[in-house]
């Protein structure tokens, strides 16, 4: 090893142009791309601290809150939920956890290793989570501190009742916790309105930004309250101690807490310009009628939706794999004759599944009907019996029916 | 605020082209930009997998270790100082913690929040580590399970011995962690010779690469080590869980756990490959000869270097402001008159010291002949009294007597 070189020939990493139809990460825009190679600055420059002013003041637009806490946190969107517990969660406090896929597994792993005792709220996967049943956990658990749930099920295209399980939380004089990773900018997002205490995204999804960063929303009145509560601890974790990335990102001053990463951070700020530019209003109806029109096609391919219509994200479309079909060789093929990604199922719903991500820039008609079109000869290829044109003539219907003059500015 | 515009006009923002000569981030070449700005792909797609397994063979040529869990943790150097304490340190655990500056303080904040017990050993900052004082720590405490200490104190410009205080720890049979920040590529960092057992770095430093990512290693007789401790606990931190992080960049599998930060990756595939075409020797050379030339023109200036000499760091170099002049208002004017990022004092050093960074691509002779040429020009306008032209004459017979044929191969 003595100042050896590594013994395979290592070259410049070129990666394929590829279009994503997955979870995630979506597809960047030239402009946001273009933001992230500028020339790299200080972290205490003037120039980078107002620039960090108008991240929050944009992301604050973006979750529809007036928040002062409002900033992107230094890591991935698992990184944004570790922040939320670890700053609200002490050992030996109860939290009520809806469970309806992956994600609020992973919020049950965050609350035991804060040491906070879960109350766990099963539901089905693929159904949105039952807000009587929560009620229900508040009524049968006194003392009750927090509800941790995820808005926008990315493992299996779910939206829940955000407005309502916030209501509830509230009633009970509980906190809430909401993942907001797939839903930002794809569909409503009210922070202000429903009164959530603290909620997090990802970078990567509808904001088509750079995967790595995690923007996030604490209210003031739970700031406040974390302060005054007795016995406060620090918290279990340095890097998301929220009073010191207060001292980093917030008002008065700019205290030294790590090094910030600079260029995806330029990246957000313009991929958060450009939802600004199109309007948040105009950014959930594209979603809805790219939405209706790849559903369309889908269907017209004979495949089904996991999800019950009313709880459909338009974002994140997850259909069953027909009987007989061979899952992984269709996403194999799509990728290595097409170019395309789609996302598999996860955990239970490993081989059972495919899910078509239309999220921010991937969020296109070009996308839509590339897919349709990629996928029925796939399944042609593949002796899967489909009829030649009909997906395509679906999706156009669904194109001419919901036509787009709600959008009110055009991107660029 | 209902779908409301911010109040401000915000704009694209354009960051000024700086000469980066501060504590970091340092300047970054355009290989690695053009890189950063290449099509994000899946963080499961068979290419991207095969760009992660090249990411820590490479990384393994700059630890110059062949550690199997040797890669980039998804967040900056503090992440990666985090995720050595939650799994190495459980709760009553006895941890030696070297403080003589400001980042071994931030390793005592982490022993703390992990519950552990901290024996700290203070040395005065700008001092190296006293290695004896160490030792005599393990002989006051039994059963102490980690050496922690930082190898290049960023705060100061000190190094430390390395080598032997892992020599004493390995001696204890305590398992040692090493904050290689700044000092990974500047000077030597010999993780498999000294027999370190983690390690974390920096991106932004010496590797010239966008802030956000922390290299780091585990050797595989610590991660074995760790999996029969008794009464083994789940980490406190999911988002840093090192056996989960093994299902994700382990060599078997790709289990999901995060979206990877694309393209910091890239930027960083291309940054280790960059070093490893100039070579780890070579870039120790060049950091050692840029230093020379920096710190005859320094004290031609009459500013005296904090660290005694044996124990200075080539890319961090630190001198004491003189009597009677302004330090924040000399930064400032190199700022807004040359373009020029040079660091303040931290904690009790504020105010007292200029930190010059000559780290990665911000290590090159134009950076420091016009340090040299902006800082006598400030001083002359301030009243200071400097002879004309001393510095870059004395940076000149440094560089003509450290010549550059020890550069075996240049940098594109």
């Amino acid at each position: 090893m003595k100042f050896g070189k590594p013994k395979k020939k290592i070259n410049t990493f070129y990666p394929p142009q590829r279009t994503l139809m997955g979870p995630g990460p979506s597809e960047i825009h030239p402009r946001v791309f273009s933001a992230m190679g500028r020339p790299t600055i200080g972290y205490l420059d003037p120039v980078f601290v107002e620039m960090m002013d108008e991240l929050k003041e944009l992301l604050r637009y973006a979750f529809q809150t007036n928040n002062a806490m409002t900033f992107p946190v230094s890591g991935p969107g698992s990184a944004g939920m570790e922040m939320c517990f670890v700053n609200m969660v002490s050992p030996g406090e109860k939290v009520i956890v809806c469970r309806n896929g992956v994600f609020g597994g992973r919020m049950l792993e965050n609350v035991e290793r804060c040491g906070g005792i879960p109350i766990i709220v099963d539901d089905t996967w693929g159904q949105p989570i039952d807000v009587d049943k929560v009620e229900d956990a508040f009524k049968a658990n006194k003392d009750v501190k927090v509800l941790a749930f995820v808005h926008a099920e990315t493992s299996t295209g779910v939206a829940s009742d955000a407005k309502n399980l916030a209501k509830v939380a509230k009633k009970h004089n509980a906190f809430t916790i909401m993942d907001a990773v797939t839903s930002l900018a794809g569909i409503p997002v009210l922070i202000d309105e429903w009164a959530v205490d603290a909620c997090y995204s990802g970078s990567q999804k509808c904001l088509s930004c750079t995967p790595g960063l995690s923007p996030i929303t604490f209210s003031d009145e739970l700031i406040e309250k974390l302060h005054e509560k007795p016995n406060k601890n620090k918290s279990q974790s340095w890097f998301l101690d929220l009073d010191l990335l207060t001292g980093y990102w917030g008002d008065t001053n700019r205290t030294y807490h790590h090094t910030a990463p600079t260029n995806s951070l330029y990246s957000l700020h313009e991929a958060l310009l450009m939802l600004q530019e199109e309007g948040l209003e105009n950014s959930w109806f594209r979603h809805r009628r790219n939405h209706q029109a790849l559903k369309a096609g889908l269907e017209a391919l004979g495949l089904n939706f996991i999800v019950d219509k009313p709880h459909r994200l338009p974002q994140m479309n997850a259909v069953s794999v027909m009987p007989g079909v061979n899952e992984a060789d269709v996403r194999k093929r799509l990728l290595a004759e097409y170019n395309i990604e789609i996302g598999a199922g996860l955990g239970d719903l490993a081989g059972q599944i495919w899910r078509f991500g239309i999220m921010g820039y991937s969020c296109k008609m070009e996308n839509v009907m590339l897919a349709l079109c990629a996928l029925e000869t796939v399944f042609s290829d593949m002796g899967v019996n489909v009829e030649v044109g009909t997906a395509e003539a679906a999706a156009y219907k669904a194109y001419a029916s919901h036509p787009s003059n709600l959008k009110i500015e055009a991107v660029a």
